[in-house]
């Protein structure tokens, strides 16, 4: 009887069926997969066992069952505040912006050409908070609030003039950002100090304050920004964007820097996140700033383009002289962000900041009026009460009437309102502190200091301006949304970003209420749904890596990263061994590697690699041995950032470990590893993975991202705690507990409907195409490293350096070619300069490989006719890609290769091209003239 | 103190915000919208009274209170089966298909150059329908499956030998195909015999087959299709889709069409619809076919293109020779249809047959085993079981175990599986019968005739083979959708369609599974939330139109408008006037209402209009006085097709009421009413009104529509009934109790997010907008119709003859110019040939209209250069229009004008141009060549 049941899940997430695999395994030259992974795969590192998982569900069961885990989260009306507010996310938005393929499957725009619509969104979220924040450069996002503050702390403390070690905290801070700061300072010797920011300033580096505070309180902060210039000290104001609407701008108050979320412009709770930190700087202070910053540039024919700025900041680029780690920003939520601000425009914000402070103004009357005492009298939208003993009792109150407020303490209560907040909610919170109200209006009253009083324009620029209907909404989204390729046109073979599947199932639960509307604050009895999803994924991450134990808090590989190495040097300080510091990174590391060892207070020793890539073990041994008192840790990719499985890495583990050391095995490349080959089993103590990389959070044209980070049993005591759990001897690497605990449904659901088997036949198929595509490419193009057999694992490398010696070709123009053929260029230059590496993911099918590979082959054709003369030098298809339809379409062509050739190299494209917007963008001419917010609409005339 | 209140949801829905009105006022020449509105509608026709609806409602307010009703359906798993059968629509085909404004908000397919995404979709139903049913030609989809089972009947009259009037029905047809049978024969003189059809098939001119039965029962009728044919007579098959993926092909048993429903292909229950119903026709027949037709042809450079086929079919053409109304297809459904088929393949489907039909057997021996009777030995999907006396309690038991079966009578029930169905469910069933069982398996026999096994291939079309992957089918949707112009882009100016915004707020809801799985004959008890749904928009949709009474149930406004004139049937009936059959119709009328007349068994007579398109009151008179005694009605659209409030309908209306005939108004063009006037005030008895243009419904690419009749208190005892309610003077219009129920959220949530005071502004800024565009074309283009002040109403009318007498320019390169300025082009001649009816809509920013005007004055100077000759009489940019990317890149370009001249005009065009994916298509070739299922791709080769 033939087989009846649906086919799993893995038949749709897997691109090719099981009869393409079969031609691609006789491509490859082997009869099974499992005879290709006998070669590729080290025996040494292969796991014993299958993985211990339930058996894959189908994408009907497992929706079911997170509609019963979402049952099981309880969504009161959020007044807890402390940095997170409820908001509306216009439908128009969430529907075309949040839960669009177009945007969510995006890569970080590194190639700026085909990503101008995501940069063109970018540049108005930075807009939006360099004009709200009165402060002249803002960056494309940071993590959270709480990275973010910290971010700004060591900016000030490299870029300010004082010797100080000391960084002075506004006492009335949020408590994560307090978290947060205590973390990332204490390695690097930093101290803070804690004030009330009222009287003396003590000697310092930097001061941060919170504007508004987490009490509520609105302090004009003037006097300080000068005392604290004086002293040479630089100011760091942590400033709510909706308040900023009302009040002076922190800029103009003196502050340096600006951080703080822009969660409550449209972007959901998700229990903490992901929600897009921003930072602005003064002028001086750009060159320095942490994270990516977009900017506008020209192209080829001088016209206005998109593009990262100063990507020569980039840790990836700097290495071990980095400052900061972070490399994931929070794009997708940062554009939201961004439209939120195009949607309702200054007139819309400013009306509904005006709104949320006279709820909050009328609520402080209401409890005044019944004798409960109220802690400021001048606050935006967060009301502090004193009510003697019976905090928790009030908060207990709130809740059984459907509202959740925040306890300050035994003595205190405060109550956030936000765009959200009703009439009948004040009434029910003045019930819950005893107080009866029936209320028919908003008191006229006004609660913030007329010294503050906002005067200045903001959000001029027409964007602000133009899209107030729907209608005009949703165009402008689609007409952005065109201008980019994501994985809805076609693959993206990015060596290590692995972009594969974010399958719609996956993606589906995120905006569902019951997982979207949940303050990362609420109540555990609030919410049991997320806590058993949150302790299922993280058992899961465990069997898979072969580790102990898991913290989903990390909201990026970075600080997955980073607080992996710090679990290491905890251990260390645990065991006296407060001397071992050298982190041992091989040459080809990523650079965030080296960055995070910086930031965790160790050194970095560079470990050679050899030839092909692999470390050298005789430099190892060099190494360990110089440094074998001192020796913390080392630091490797596996498979390496080279796309091969080295067959020392148990004894390069092992070397460590002989002399004291932990092992970090940076995950990055986890998607070659998931089923065959556990690092926890293999000889690592700790790694983070990357859940928008192997575990299918999509990466939302550059970020979200979420890092776990993954221990054995001796480590596990050292992963992160969180703001409300204080005493871990490790603090918190996010603000959040759960970090970006919103999308963690995804990669819970890709698990799910994988199962054990599911997730290591999409393992095995990843390490067959790239092997495909290494075998159609190798005729053509050297393929630069392998491993057994001549095999690579998941991604390969193909050399242009001998090509761009003999014709002038670069990597460039072969990645700007691929586009006029409709790709997203492989992974430039990294780890090889003049190199591209090219991961296909198990997720593409035959014949989309075939049409990359029959693209790479006919550029190296075009290539060819470089070098035999029948194209010009310098005026070719390649040298001048790519090509927009207005460049095709001129009625002037002058160039020696006809129109054909230049739009439509292959004749498929005549079915439906992606037409580049912009040509050739001049990255130094941006440099030079830096431009970081909305230019105005002349610089776009012809 | 300022206003805090957001903006209602109506300054998102329309589109000029204050400012914007005061400036297009200026242009019209009024101070006010009042102003306005008062010299351009008729004084006499003036509503008294403000709408007497709810206040308006936020987005949110309404998504809460949509999800309270939502809250009280109650889901269970259904086993009713009847003709619907609960699906998995693939999650990657909701998101990006039915959740997409790409696919939902695009319009009819009659400028087939800018629908070649979706044209495409529905060749690929075609081709499903056509290979299953093994007929010849497949349609483009039908309202459902019982007016595809009358438009079926008809066809056989029109095309059989017999003279009979006797058509014969199978007495296990489904109930609602029966009612709907019904419905139709009577006024057309046809009947009706229900018949086992085991024995003697009597004299008639078509045999109606289910095939399987409602029973469950599958039958070989190649012997009764022998014999029908020997008597002249055509023979029906209504056959189920998924069925005929296992047993024999209806074409291959004899039949000579077949209909049926393709719901089960992934499209949500919605509680009786929207879904797409399908016809096929033996070769011969395809001229006779009612609905659309999808054929493919060539463009200008040859290439394969596809567009409506067989055009002169349509009853817009053939007017009162018209034999089917049926002017709405279910195009988005039809889509979801047949992507589901590309997503599974026949392999597949094939699979879901086998696992569907492999439950029911093992029902069938579950019950047998336990004693239970079971009616057949043969069927495919559903099992009749024979429990006397006791069917109500065994199907109450299945209820309160979560599922819902059938009760056919006192003594059967009825049990049918879908892809679903698992043995959980079984088991439960068998309980509700009072058999214990635990299955642990599938059962391994058949219960299918063996004569019927299906042994030819089909969908062996390469688009059935190559979106296996979910990354492939997305790219699929994605490059399908980019080849089409649909609302998010660009407006879409169509006179008399009202392609207005259809906001997100108002379509989230229709996927939520509690409004999205519900079958349609679910007990009462468990539906409260759709019934009060209904009826609250019921009540709306009468005080927004003045009438007492409202039917949601027609699904098409073809549907409402025959359901109001049999009202007035069956209203002359009942009052003994069986003799008043003429229908008055203006020479201006769409063809639909002569269609529609026709089909309600009256004569229509033809009224003539004047030279400004309104009815000409002395003829009236003279055809009244003549067909006095068999005045039936007048039907009139209004404010006219023209565009006009004419001044004298409360004086026609009274002419006809005095003779005795009721005045039906089309209320096609009601967007120009509401909130102004009434119908069921100003004189009218009855109007359908149509919910896909008024009232926000997406057009869908071409369907769904809802089509309510709305009548005065006299003939609302004559609203239609339902299968599930026999006794209504007037029968089931529509198959399901209320029509395409599944979508009337979208309604509800637009009204009560407007309030009374937003919808009178829409439609005083959908006037505004229609004379503000008159004003600014009309020095460019003669303005052809106007009222009172040279006032249009809701759209205007531009006279294209003289131009074309002049310049040989024609309104067909206008239309297609306009695709070039990134535009779909107004009505084409309609009501007046040679010219173009444009309707804005009040959801248009100033921008966009703008935009258009300056579009259409550049195509006035583009004819004004071939009328001096500055262009070419037959090598211009119209004549060529509309230019492909492929046509401006070509190596060669011989036309005398410039590359940029055609393909950017405009400037504006150079930020993301909608680049057409083919050029001019030739209409007459495809006709003359019909192909209707998708060619083979070496038609696509260069």
């Amino acid at each position: 009887m033939t087989d009846l049941t649906a086919p799993a899940f893995s038949t749709r997430h897997i691109g090719p069926s099981a009869d393409e695999q079969q031609r691609m395994l006789e491509a490859v030259g082997f009869e099974s997969v499992s005879d290709l992974v006998a070669v590729a795969v080290p025996e040494a590192i292969r796991a014993k066992d299958q993985l211990k998982l339930p058996p894959a569900a189908s994408e009907t069961e497992v929706i079911a069952e997170l509609r019963e885990l979402a049952g099981r989260n309880r969504v009161l009306t959020s007044m807890i505040g402390l940095g997170y507010h409820d908001t509306i996310t216009p439908a128009v938005i969430r529907r075309n912006l949040l839960e669009n393929p177009g945007w969510y499957t995006a890569y970080t725009p590194y190639q700026p050409e085909i990503s101008q619509g995501r940069l063109e969104a970018l540049l108005n979220f930075q807009t939006v908070v360099s004009d709200l924040t009165g402060l002249d450069v803002a960056g494309a996002s940071l993590l959270d609030e709480g990275t973010a503050a910290a971010e700004a702390m060591t900016l000030a403390r490299r870029a300010g003039k004082s010797k100080s070690d000391v960084f002075v905290v506004d006492a009335d801070a949020l408590p994560q950002t307090k978290a947060v700061l205590a973390t990332r300072a204490e390695p690097l010797g930093i101290e803070l100090v804690y004030s009330d920011l009222d009287g003396e300033l003590p000697e310092c580096f930097g001061v941060l304050v919170q504007y508004p505070g987490a009490s509520g309180r609105v302090r004009d902060f003037r006097a300080l920004a000068e005392r604290a210039h004086g002293a040479g000290a630089l100011v760091v104001a942590a400033a709510d964007l909706l308040a900023l609407t009302l009040i002076a701008a922190p800029g103009a108050l003196g502050a340096d820097i600006a951080i703080g979320s822009s969660q409550r412009f449209g972007v959901p709770f998700g229990f903490g996140g992901p929600h897009a930190a921003y930072m602005s700087v003064r002028e001086g202070l750009q060159r320095q700033m942490p994270g990516r910053l977009v900017g506008v540039s020209v192209d080829a024919d001088g016209a206005p383009a998109y593009r990262l700025a100063l990507q020569t900041r980039e840790q990836h680029i700097r290495r071990e002289k980095a400052t900061s780690n972070i490399c994931t920003a929070q794009v997708l939520l940062a554009v939201i962000a961004g439209m939120y601000a195009v949607y309702h425009g200054p007139d819309g914000l400013r009306r509904i900041a005006r709104r949320t402070h006279a709820h909050a103004v009328t609520l402080a009357e209401v409890l005044r009026a019944g004798r409960v005492e109220v802690a400021h009298g001048e606050f935006f939208d967060t009301v502090t009460a004193r009510v003697p003993g019976r905090a928790a009792r009030v908060v207990a109150e709130a809740a059984a009437r459907g509202v959740n407020l925040w306890q300050v303490d035994a003595d205190h209560v405060s109550v956030s309102c936000d765009e959200k907040t009703e009439l009948a909610h004040l009434e029910q919170v003045a019930a819950a502190f005893g107080v009866s109200a029936e209320l028919s209006g908003l008191a006229g009253d006004d609660a913030l200091p007329a010294s503050l009083a906002r005067e200045d324009d903001y959000l001029t620029h027409p964007v602000f301006h133009s899209h107030r209907s729907e209608t005009a909404m949703l165009r402008y989204l689609r007409k952005l949304q065109d201008k980019d390729i994501a994985l809805d046109r076609s693959m993206i073979p990015l060596g290590s970003c692995t972009m594969k599947l974010n399958a719609t199932t996956e993606m589906e639960p995120i905006t569902w209420p019951e997982f979207a509307a949940v303050h990362p604050y609420a109540p555990a009895e609030q919410t049991e749904g997320y806590l058993e999803l949150i302790g299922t994924l993280e058992s899961w991450l465990a069997e898979v890596t072969g580790y102990d134990a898991v913290s989903i808090q990390p909201n990026a590989g970075s600080q997955g990263e980073f607080a992996g190495l710090l679990a290491i040097r905890a251990y260390h300080q645990a065991a006296g061994d407060t001397a071992r510091e050298v982190c041992l990174i091989p040459s080809s590391a990523h650079g965030t590697n080296a960055a995070s060892a910086v930031m965790a207070g160790m050194r970095v020793v560079v470990v050679a690699c050899d030839d092909e890539g692999n470390i050298d073990l005789a430099d190892l041994d060099a190494k360990i041995a110089k440094h074998r008192d001192a020796l913390a840790a080392i630091m490797v990719t596996y498979p390496s950032t080279h796309g091969v499985y080295e067959e020392t890495i148990t004894e390069i583990c092992a070397k460590v470990h002989e002399a004291g050391g932990q092992v970090y095995v940076d995950g990055a490349n986890l998607n070659a590893l998931v089923g065959l080959a556990k690092p926890g089993e293999f000889g690592a103590d700790v790694s983070h993975l990357n859940l928008h990389k192997t575990f299918c959070i999509p990466h939302g044209g550059g970020g979200p991202g979420v890092g776990p980070v993954a221990v054995r049993a001796h480590l596990a005591a050292y992963l992160p705690g969180h703001a409300l759990r204080p005493g871990s001897p490790v603090g918190a690497v996010s603000a959040a507990p759960y970090g970006s605990a919103g999308i963690l449904p995804i990669s819970w659901a890709y698990i799910r409907m994988m199962g054990g088997e599911g997730l290591k036949a999409a393992t095995e198929q990843a390490i067959l195409s790239a092997n495909y595509l290494a075998r159609r490419l190798a005729p053509h193009f050297p393929v630069l490293y392998t491993g057994r057999g001549g095999l690579v694992a998941h991604e390969c490398i193909i050399d242009l350096r001998q090509i761009t010696k003999e014709t002038g070709v670069t990597v460039d123009d072969v990645a700007k070619r691929l586009i006029d053929y409709g790709f997203h260029a492989p992974t430039m230059s990294f780890p090889v300069a003049g190199t591209l590496m090219i991961e296909p993911t198990e997720s593409e099918d035959l014949a989309e490989l075939d049409r990359f590979a029959d693209a790479m082959i006919a550029i190296r054709g075009e290539i060819a006719k470089v070098a035999s003369g029948a194209y010009d030098k310098d005026d070719n298809p390649l040298r001048n890609a790519p090509h927009t339809a207005g460049a095709a379409t001129s009625d002037t062509w002058a160039h020696p290769y006809t129109r054909a050739e230049a739009a439509y190299p292959v004749s498929s494209l005549r079915d439906g091209k992606y037409w580049v917007p912009v040509r050739r963008i001049d990255q130094a001419y941006g440099d030079r003239n830096l431009v970081c917010a909305c230019p105005p609409l002349e610089a776009y005339e012809d």
